[in-house]
């Protein structure tokens, strides 16, 4: 992972000269003012952990394994979202941990929890580092922090084909889980645009939804059973796919996002591999008209594997394939992908009724490349974002869900808020908008908004900007992330959304399972007064 | 609803004279001593409502809605367990609560629960009055006792046929709940045995999975939103079908089974009303091939949406249709009901696929007249026990849940463990076994025992053989419920279940919500220690 950007240095990208052309007309883009901060350039504080600490820490998981160099640290500061590349790109790395520790089992990420508790640290579990919502930014106060690296903790445990479940570590990333997977025929089918960085603790922690989330459901439904390693002890749940024997307990560890422990395996639900993966594109008139036929899809199916509506802006710029964008090549009307995944029949007969479906709503089918083209940028749009904000651009995303008679409200109060803050700011934004997940009673909203960076856009203008849509987002009746998680952004949204009784459950669960508040301070939950 | 037995007792049925004689032979059933206890007859011990508090409740719902006679107080003692009723028979009435409060609407549910934390009175939160597992025999000590009857809180709020959901009250029944919504063209497809019974609240509050779960999902699948009033407050939840936001807290409330507040509303997902409704019955040459199949069904579809497998004895007996009991018209092998409900042309492919798997398990179609005649039976199998009772014998059922990989053995051991211990204490019992809801991860265990009548069995020797079914089931690794709940019955083996920590985290959201610890003490969780 580049350290102040995505993925794999070799498959950066750059932009087309008429994109930047595009975006100097459009939007009043200039180049930046500097070029980013180069790593050997940093200037790190000190590690503040304290020697008897870190002899714990080496003691539980092995000298090598607790990383107090320079990088190590970086590496494990803040996460993806677009302020946190800005504040690496400036340099700004005053909030990286005090040290990476890599535990290897279970046992030891106990055992570094109690050490932590014990010594007064603050511990970060750390995944695949791909959260955009501040998730690994927390308010540590004065306290050193640890980030708990999971990386080593990447193994298949066991499978059980009868039952198509597997058990398997929190670091595995996602295309590892797929490979491990395929030599017992099985796919997981958890395809997030963070696919290629991201963890299984991590979409456990953040109820992760994958792009395929109509054919293989949510990341939280396909967690069977799951073991928590707590300051306070082990939580082992899951001994049946569905209880009555009382609530849910997995769906309160889903989502908790470090603030409650640290999960060590998850036993999923598996599919066969698909025989046949095929994605097709179809125009459809309008947002509305795109929105009806989904929702007819999602209530009466059948439904694809894979189901995105693109609104007008996004397909006129042509966003669902980030290798044709300001190519011209964006479309009229607005963009669906439907993508189907299974066996020869079951495909064919999904394929040919959804077509029906969206046949009758005035859609029309688009050349095969256009679809393939969507597949084959699926996990790009982060790499494009890296050249976006080298050009002088600001990206960022968000997203959101309600039932369906609320989305028309929440699609225009978010755009409405996003456009009116940035262009008061005087950074007039581009608000591109697609429907990416569907369910019987709703769907996810998710935005793209593209404008000049401000000044410190690190913390800078895009801060009002953001807090505007998050408000439109509760008046409207959302909820304040439909697959992004809380993190430190939404926090103080998400205590509004669940009112102080539900805010103050969480914290009695937090202070039962975390008594001495060293998990993820701040994240989720505001950080106790002190 | 009978005081001491189940449902309307115009259609109160008798055993045929053939059941008789094999109850006798097979099982060694005699006929009661004494007939059950009258209603007139009863000893009540006075309530020990204090007036204070006697005043401040009426002053909440109104006189009216305030009872303290003895009927209303019999009405509210106990569920419908056998030992319940076995319990009221026998005229043991001890346990009745001192009163029964009706409230409205939510903020009466909310001033009545202020008052009697107040007054120091415990809540037993009361919907159809049909748990099963001691869900309202609460360990309330020396307190007095007032039942919260939710019967008053049984109206439509709202429709959003968009979304396809609707808000309803805790207190409307099944029925009347299919009645309010197809005037709207929608049907919730909840159709538990108990459905004729059972409220909204209480299939929310216990985490019901009806007869059709396989087509409608079980119904915390169906709930999209919720309001609880709890001592210490509202807790409002869901605002999109779903969401990233933290964890789903709503499946925190569901099946908390009153010990955490009282729902008060509930937002339900609708399904339009089927156009039609089959149920094709088949034979399967034994239950592994027949479990295989519908493993298969589970994982690859497509799914019936009624799907039940009875054991080689379940079909023998001929239990699935209750009015063929001992008609000799039990069948060799082991019967399969499988329903199709929706538009003709969606059940008439559901229903081929699924008849091609059937075949290829070596299944054969039985006459279309054994698939109505479950249909027809479907809620009569407790009228049937009250005949039962009548006659001498001891009938009761148990549910579980487990992994495919795990059925085997959990099928085995409950088995063995109730049949050695009632076998033990001199009554040979009859164990019969269905799978009645299946997963693509695994499936229920629904075990129906008939034995002779021990002495004092609303706590006598069925409880040695309740145990050691409970220790069978964890022993198994299966879960101690799949949707009857935990009440008290199950209380201790859930603890296990889930672990000292997941008890922890669940008494630490009690001492939350419910301060005073007044609501349902004892159910889901032990009562504190004095």
């Amino acid at each position: 992972m580049r350290w102040n950007g995505w993925g794999d240095p070799g498959r950066a990208t750059s932009l087309p000269g008429e994109v930047n052309a595009l975006l100097r007309d459009l939007l009043g883009v200039r180049p930046p003012a500097a070029p980013p901060a180069a790593l050997a350039d940093l200037s790190l504080p000190p590690s503040r952990l304290p020697g008897p600490a870190l002899a714990a820490l080496e003691d539980i998981v092995g000298a090598a394994h607790v990383r107090t160099d320079a990088e190590s640290r970086v590496r494990h500061t803040g996460g993806r979202s677009t302020p946190d590349l800005l504040r690496l790109r400036a340099g700004e790395v005053a909030a990286a941990p005090d040290a990476g520790v890599l535990p290897d089992n279970h046992e030891e990420v106990l055992a570094v929890l109690r050490a932590c508790a014990a010594h007064g640290l603050a511990v970060v579990p750390f995944g695949g580092g791909t959260s955009v919502v501040g998730g690994l930014s927390p308010e540590a106060g004065t306290a050193p922090v640890i980030a708990l690296d999971l990386r080593r903790m990447d193994r298949l445990l066991s499978v059980d084909p009868l039952s198509r479940t597997a058990v398997l570590e929190p670091g595995v990333r996602g295309p590892r889980a797929e490979e491990l997977l395929a030599a017992h025929g099985f796919t997981l089918g958890h395809f997030p645009q963070s696919f290629e960085w991201a963890t299984l603790g991590g979409f456990a922690a953040a109820r992760s939804s994958g792009q395929a989330s109509a054919g293989f459901g949510r990341f939280e439904e396909m967690v069977m059973a799951l073991r928590l390693a707590a300051p306070a002890g082990t939580l082992t749940l899951g001994t049946a796919p569905r209880s009555a024997a009382g609530p849910d307990l997995r769906q309160l560890v889903l989502g908790s996002e470090g603030a409650f422990g640290v999960i060590t395996s998850l036993t999923l639900r598996l599919r066969p591999r698909p025989e046949i993966r095929v994605h097709d594109a179809w125009r459809l008139p309008g947002f509305a008209a795109g929105q009806d036929a989904l929702r007819r899809l999602a209530q009466d199916g059948p439904l694809p594997t894979v189901l995105r509506l693109s609104d007008e802006s996004e397909t006129l710029v042509g966003l669902a394939d980030p290798s044709a964008l300001g190519t011209g090549e964006g479309e009229d009307g607005c963009l669906v992908i439907a993508g189907y995944e299974g066996t020869a029949s079951d495909v064919d007969h999904r394929r040919h009724a959804a077509g029906t479906v969206l046949r009758q709503a005035g859609g029309q089918p688009l050349d095969e490349a256009v679809g393939e083209g969507w597949e084959r940028g699926r996990y790009a749009a982060p790499y494009l974002r890296d050249a976006l904000l080298d050009a002088g651009a600001f990206v960022e995303t968000l997203e959101t869900a309600g039932f369906w008679s609320a989305l028309p409200g929440l699609y225009e109060g978010v755009r409405t808020a996003l456009t009116r803050t940035l262009t008061a700011a005087g950074s007039p934004p581009l608000v591109l908008c697609h429907i990416s997940h569907v369910y019987p009673a709703g769907a996810s909203l998710y935005f793209t908004v593209a404008a000049a960076q401000g000044p410190g856009d690190g913390g800078g203008h895009w801060t009002a900007a953001k807090h505007a849509a998050n408000d439109a987002i509760l008046a409207a009746g959302g909820t304040i992330s439909h697959h992004h998680g809380v993190g430190t952004d939404h926090r103080d949204w998400y205590a509004r959304e669940i009112g102080p009784l539900g805010a103050g459950v969480l914290r009695a669960v937090k202070d039962h399972l975390d008594p001495a508040g060293i998990l993820n301070p701040g994240v989720l939950l505001p950080p106790p007064a002190p």
